[in-house]
């Protein structure tokens, strides 16, 4: 009777835990609240509990120095299936996982990618339980042997199922601006960040399939994943297939950023 | 670890039942199906297995004169969180709740209804778990006092929350087409065949706001509200708060329908 399961009600997270220290807890911890608001469950706990709570999960798996924390808040329990609901407790659900980061001589291999329509919801920044849509998505992907679904919606280059989406165009980095059509990724607001620190421009514009097909570089990014240059798209080559100098930069850039900010 | 629960990764039916005998079984049970074909997962069950089924859960509440039975499919148990999935053995989760279908007398005071813009995904006709925005909408409903949300795509009238929308005009009853952007009722196919069975005109096509504004009438249906005349929208009166004479028809019409049915 939880409504997490009768209903897609509730919002996750997944913290990256690098040596036992977690990248962008504040940001994550950020987006949890937000979400929650988003949909009016109230936060159960504070930022200071959730991160006494996540801290002792990670202790309990030492033997992993890189672990993801998954932390799912579902509005919680009913008497009855009634799609409207009172006050409930929130269910809190929490895991953690092993993974391992991808190194940079696996990641220069280059990894391909497929375009679908963006069939989703008009608040994809709220970071909901309700993927139907996103693990779809994900099994495509599955099913044709590639990294990522890219998602078109009229003709805009959004994000992909579970990952944001960077271009880079003459020396430029584009991805799409924050709004109802992208979760507001972690791991892109370190990227940006990279990537200023680095004196490489960003522009947070939206861009069509056409500019992503005849792109310098293309790459995906996700707390788990970090940051994956595509190299083919729909059976074409980008960049003849060759992955980019500026990814480099940033992959770089990023890996050091892990050992500062934890 | 059930993918209902992490994903919304499901599909569901509400069989009402009347005298221990279920209205429009076998379209419930076909839809059911369409639902598990359009995300890939394997119906558990053929139709006469899940008939059986029903059958059985309604005997355990036969002093419930009226039912409702929710069936739930989710895509089951993995075994660590990943958005792709394997072969799994769906989860099956039913309930028999008791409803009571509204009175003529107490419909005839008619409800009143909000309207907000259609944000779900473009896959409506699929009857998901992935509720949220139905719910946010239902809880918006309810946080108003009326009886449902209609929602408005790009200037078209869709359905509602969780219920199809007629109207009326100059004798004619006006419902949006099948397709992508609403839930395929049974009660919505129960409705027409009335209209039918009683010579008035039904023309399936996508209508807008201001038609719906200065409708003769307007109705919503679902499974347990049957059909409801809509008199305020937005705090307008449509059809100056009266509920219509073609409402009264048709509801007779579906009262009979019920008998005869089950």
């Amino acid at each position: 009777m939880d409504r997490g399961f009768l209903f897609g009600d509730g919002i996750y997270e997944v913290f990256p835990v690098y040596n036992g220290l977690i990248l962008g807890l504040e940001s994550h911890l950020q987006r949890l609240q937000e979400g929650l608001d988003a949909i009016n469950i109230v936060n159960p706990y504070d930022k200071k509990k959730w991160t006494s709570i996540i801290n002792e999960l990670i202790t309990y798996h030492q033997e992993n120095s890189e672990q993801a924390i998954y932390l799912q808040v579902s509005r919680g329990c009913d008497d009855d299936r009634k799609h409207t609901h009172g006050k409930l407790k929130p269910t809190i659900y929490m895991q953690s996982s092993p993974f391992k980061s991808p190194t940079k001589s696996d990641l220069l291999k280059g990894s391909a990618a497929i375009t679908r329509t963006d069939i989703r919801w008009s608040q994809c920044d709220t970071k909901t339980t309700s993927l139907l849509a996103n693990i779809m998505f994900a099994q495509e992907a599955k099913n044709h042997s590639v990294e990522e679904v890219i998602l078109i919606r009229e003709g805009i280059v959004t994000e992909c199922s579970s990952s944001n989406l960077f271009l880079v165009k003459n020396n430029c980095i584009y991805t799409h601006p924050k709004g109802p059509y992208i979760l507001p990724g972690i791991t892109r607001e370190i990227i940006i960040d990279c990537a200023k620190y680095c004196d490489i421009k960003v522009e947070e514009i939206a861009f069509n399939k056409e500019s992503l097909m005849v792109a310098d570089e293309v790459w995906i990014s996700s707390s788990t994943r970090e940051v994956v240059p595509i190299v083919c798209i729909d059976d074409r080559l980008i960049n003849n297939g060759k992955v980019g100098e500026t990814w480099s930069v940033i992959y770089d850039s990023y890996q050091a950023t892990k050992s500062i900010r934890v």
